[in-house]
């Protein structure tokens, strides 16, 4: 689909909706990258903003075998919403509305282009709490949450965003309408299709409606800020904390290069001597709350960690924008980083940090890692400089010592990022020929004729 | 497939696994139902105790066309796994291990023919968790669990099967064995099949492992028991409970007919006046679940209800065995039961009970009915006697209006009980013919041939 493609003069072959379509050369451009910094091009972005008007969309592109890539915000880390093949870009971003909050059935119903962020606002101000997370949760929409199975700090107590998705309205490839499940929190009618579209990165069909379990907002919630001297310490404490029962609603770990580097760059408070540092919150009710507080507070300490307690909202804030600020602040270190997302089973943290030290050795690399380690997910930021040629050829070969360590330990190649474009060619360390031939038939199933988010997941055969 | 295809002399078309075979004929007549109470009568029993050896009778029925149907141990209640077309069954009983308890990593392995209940007594034992809890527990096996995605009381809280699958090692209708998921818990490598062969119904493939996501056992537990003399004051405490932000882990109704129908059948203790019953469980820290009791107690009493509290672990059982037994008690009242399973959001059981008791009256027919009432998930029965012809018909008939009410409350016509072969000519109330489409698309791409066990979930077409 190229520009003269929009500018046919036939009526029946007129794309529809041009008040919605723009080819602007600056619109293409920043609609043809996300976060993961691949670019495309796009021929043209269109943004409606009813599903009468997705169908209007998709059923053209379907008639004429053009290819449409669905996005949200850009926020993606895999490249999964870049555009190939001058596919039109179907931006969601207009379909915003949170359609309804119905506390009595504890569900949220919303167009994909709402920002997870503002669902959250708006949820907490009823008393009521939507636990998916991402770190571009201010940014970041419900349907890119949805089309990536978008994970965060909580998931570790709350789930990702699969566990919250109880029904979903989608547009199919060939432009029919289709409800999967619905407003309750049971259902087994037929195949799963609801949890199979989810996470499945716009290659299936586009999501127009979602249906979201909701949860009463924690009564309490307490924020611990745990540093140790030495890496190790911190790796147990992980370990020790959800061996004794207790289930954080939050277990981030960061290395001494991410706080570092945070601290470099907006001064927010962190001790910069720590080899490693925990953020810990449990949530709940007052009495369990300071319960566990205390038992948390005494397996830090006894693993040499020296353990505060964010007392007020304010100090709390502040910690967790120290969190969310990481990602932006590592690249004061160096350009460029290559992004990873790996989750190894969660006794396996230690290994896998000694594997990345070894790693980082051998390809002569800096290696910052933080992240999730309540649910074993680690994000891998392997620093670098494309200006400088060598470095950046060692980084790229870096990554498959990476994940060849990662299969090793039982682990995933994607814990909530996706495969998108930049993972697609190692999908084969981790699923068989089989799994992928069975994906691919699905593929299929939904759309024959491969217009749906093209290029996507899976490697060029 | 028939006893003669069992016997055929040439070589290349013996059938494999003699010795794990039989066509007794008292055997084929046992395997040939289930707890539906439908009956078909299978060709031959074949019982692996290996993933090679299932892969040999899968690839024979493969090559040879032959429908095959994978077994539990029988206690599905929609016929999913009753035999048609003169099909093998194929049952998974024997293959019963617990291969590993991985503490460190907080997940099990085991293999499909696994005792759900066995596998709950031997986490307990480590001071871990498993929480789906069928009522038919310590009979139905793990693999029946995964191709149903069972649910039970303790879903409220903690969810049902498919919220604690992290991967599956499956074969494939042509004999290939794939891997899905792992030891991890997040995953977002490619699209989630771990998640779409849960509740499946052995159409797609033969499940040979499953890896199950385990949790510490939660320190402390009380069961409350609630008694009221109007069933909308039991409705009304489930909606405000929830309401409260407290999130039980088990909330569970019984209306009138129900309390008696267990009383006559066992003498458990209930009261037998009481127009409706509320069994309460909270469980979490010793702090929490008192604050929590005490809470709740006041919020039954505040409707009539009253409370009182199973203070020992011999009164707790005493009341589980009554809940346990309501399911055969009911055959007292009368010697058939249609049993539906429906749900709808939460907030509208009132509704739906109202609808119940309408429908009654209009088909002169007994509805028993209980289940889990903070999930919205009820257990609809619709007593009758087959001998009683008339009577027996018009049973059959209230059926579609109790669905008709389920969708006109934006429910859903199966909560955990899968659609198998009693329900499938009602899936079209609930899914569109776009979504049935997808669904058989998704089927062919399995199994071209249609040899998994073939009839059921979908309507003749």
């Amino acid at each position: 689909m190229d520009f003269k493609f929009f500018n046919k003069k036939k009526q029946e072959d007129a794309p529809p909706l041009p008040e919605r379509t723009s080819t602007d050369s600056e619109e293409l451009f920043c609609y043809g990258f996300d976060a993961s910094s691949m670019q495309g091009t796009p021929s043209a972005v269109v943004r409606p903003v009813t599903t009468d008007e997705v169908v209007q969309m998709v059923s053209f592109a379907h008639k004429q075998r053009k290819p449409i890539v669905p996005r949200g915000a850009g926020t993606g880390m895999t490249g999964g919403s870049v555009p190939l093949k001058d596919a039109v870009v179907l931006s969601l971003d207009s379909m915003n509305r949170i359609l309804d909050v119905d506390e009595k059935n504890m569900v949220a119903v919303v167009e994909p282009g709402v920002i997870n962020g503002h669902l959250q606002e708006k949820l907490e101000a009823k008393g009521l709490f939507y636990p998916p997370d991402p770190a571009s949760m201010n940014f970041c929409t419900l349907g890119g949450n949805v089309a990536e199975n978008a994970g965060g700090p909580r998931a570790i107590k709350y789930g990702v965003t699969r566990d919250y998705v109880l029904g979903l309205e989608v547009v199919l490839p060939d432009g029919r309408v289709m409800m999967t499940g619905g407003k309750t929190f049971k259902n087994v009618v037929g195949y799963d299709l609801t949890r199979l579209i989810v996470g499945s990165e716009g290659t299936l069909c586009v999501v127009t409606k979602i249906f979201l379990k909701i949860l009463p907002l924690p009564g309490e919630t307490v924020t611990l800020l745990c540093t140790y001297p030495a890496l190790n310490d911190a790796a147990l404490t992980v370990s020790k904390i959800t061996a004794s029962g207790i289930i954080p609603r939050v277990l981030e770990f960061m290395d001494k290069a991410s706080v570092s580097a945070v601290e470099a760059y907006g001064r927010y408070g962190l001790p910069p001597d720590a080899e490693a540092l925990l953020l810990i919150e449990v949530d709940g009710s007052k009495a369990s709350v300071s319960e566990e507080v205390d038992r948390i507070a005494s397996i830090c300490a006894s693993l040499n960690g020296r353990v505060s307690i964010a007392e007020d909202i304010f100090s709390r804030k502040r910690l967790w924008e120290a969190r969310r600020a990481i990602s932006p602040a590592l690249y004061r270190i160096k350009p460029s980083k290559i992004n990873e997302d790996i989750v190894v089973p969660r006794g396996r943290i230690p290994e896998m940090l000694q594997s990345l030290r070894d790693i980082s050795e051998k390809f002569n690399v800096k290696i910052v890692n933080f992240g999730h380690a309540g649910d074993g997910n680690i994000h891998v930021n392997v620093m670098t400089d494309k200006n400088d040629k060598d470095e950046y050829e060692r980084a790229g070969k870096s990554v498959k010592d990476i994940f060849e360590a990662v299969i090793r330990l039982e682990g995933s190649i994607s814990g909530e990022h996706g495969i998108g474009l930049t993972k697609k060619q190692y999908i084969g360390m981790e699923l068989s020929e089989t799994g992928i031939e069975i994906m691919k038939a699905i593929k299929r199933a939904f759309d024959p004729y491969g217009i749906m988010n093209p290029g996507k997941i899976f490697p060029a055969t």
